[in-house]
């Protein structure tokens, strides 16, 4: 199938090579050194959004916020401008869910339809094609693209019409965020109440506290281990999201709101690019701790 | 062997008859109706908490709160009074840590062992004899009291000195609570942004997401059965032992306080007596909706 794939960064690049690698013939745009390799496996690199848009059948984005996915939609030389009847617009990025839905009328009004496909996993889940994949999007439109998700993903859910995809991406992301803060303050607490943090991780791990992020972030925070992982810069883009859609929609998060100020203080105090796990180093300078 | 056990609530009633079922000789005080059956089944009720001190080699309680300790130990007619060397205190409430490690000197003071031992796991857990529980104290009295904690529970863990078993319950009931928040907060943002939250819940449960609070939490939350469970009003109980320790200890424990105040909420509509789920219900009415 003639696919066209723009944004190739840390996530998109191996998902675009599961593509080529199930022969699919894909149209790039943006091709920077990282994705070279990727030209020298047969795809072409084009010279606008508009020119893949032309080449393909089925257009899929991985770009970094909802600017730049309404720039690549609708900007000058945009998708939008390159799209007939019958082409599918898949978006994989993080982005508004409201602004999704908006997007999602304006392609389907040029007659083509439109999945919104966050993806959540990393770059670990991106490389060996096992991302959990959250959809938005009619049913029938799922059925067509879901032979071309598996091969980027494994956990594959239509939680609903455009947009839902989204909604379920950023609730995740709530989560998780609101989690790690979780962790972060229980083991800070432990910790300066004088218990040996290690021990008390150890003693919840089979009761109502364990998770995912109690088992994984958890033991960063007591290894003091900080590469990333999810970036806290990223991920407080994500919690931006929920706030901001919060506002738009008159509902309190107040958790959520209180955890993207913490990232805030996270990046000002220079760990933007350390795993959002670094979260407790935040609590602990607030403690008094240098580091 | 001789034990006192004070404290007959939903939790000490049923760790009550444990011991009782496993041959040990109980001597009781405050016996109410709910519990006359441990008379019948050969506990002694003695008229103070001094007098079940004088009768036993092992004390244990199973108190609402900090005063409530206080007072049973080293008000008139108290534990201490009844004491003589060599005898064991063991604390399964779910106190202060700071005040415990007060408690547990002022105990060996007098010659006397001691252990904090608070649970987790509920009424169901004390009537399926499988609680969890976190201890603090010396190695040497953890092993002694192993066999009569192994009646009561299955998950019992050493986490360090005395306060330490305290400060494990406190970073436990943090984590619970702010997990629920942040279910809550998802499940609400997913609902008010139009999807469904009871799909959006499946599509996070294989990922980072995932927690035993989702599960079974969630789950509550989207059926709306919010029948305790475990009561918004104790749990507050336990997340003001974590911000008033957190102000002894010059820590900032942002999304603890956050979710304290939730629940002065919850329980000013009317939910004290509600599982701790209903949280969602508070950030609902937040929100604008009626119930």
């Amino acid at each position: 199938m003639n696919i066209g794939f723009i944004g190739l960064g840390v996530m998109g690049r191996p998902m675009a090579e599961h593509l080529i690698a199930a022969g699919h013939t894909l149209a790039l745009h943006r091709v920077k050194d990282p994705s070279r390799h990727l030209v020298e496996q047969g795809g072409k690199s084009l010279g606008s959004a508009r020119a893949v848009a032309e080449a393909s059948d089925v257009i899929i984005l991985m770009l970094p916020d909802t600017p730049d996915v309404e720039t690549v939609l609708f900007g000058p030389d945009g998708v939008a401008e390159g799209l007939s009847r019958g082409k599918l617009v898949i978006d994989m990025s993080s982005i508004s869910p409201v602004a999704t839905k908006d997007f999602a009328g304006r392609i389907e009004a040029l007659g083509c339809d439109y999945l919104d496909a966050p993806v959540s996993g990393g770059d670990v889940g991106a490389k060996n094609a096992a991302l959990t994949i959250m959809v938005g999007g009619k049913r029938a439109v799922f059925d067509k693209a879901l032979p071309l998700l598996q091969l980027m993903g494994k956990n594959i859910t239509l939680v609903g019409d455009n947009g839902d995809g989204q909604t379920a991406k950023v609730a995740n992301q709530i989560i998780v965020g609101l989690n790690i803060a979780a962790v972060a303050e229980a083991l800070l607490f432990a910790s300066k109440a004088g218990a040996d943090p290690a021990k008390v991780r150890e003693a919840l791990m089979g009761g109502f506290a364990a998770s995912r992020v109690l088992e994984v972030h958890g033991e960063r925070m007591v290894k003091r281990t900080f590469d990333p992982g999810f970036r806290i810069r990223l991920h407080r883009k994500d919690l931006s999201l929920a706030v901001d859609a919060a506002k738009a929609l008159n509902i309190a998060l107040p958790n959520a709101a209180a955890t993207q100020q913490l990232m805030n203080a996270a990046i000002a105090r220079g760990d933007g690019d350390r795993d959002h796990s670094a979260l407790i180093q935040t609590l602990e300078a607030l403690a008094g701790d240098p580091g």
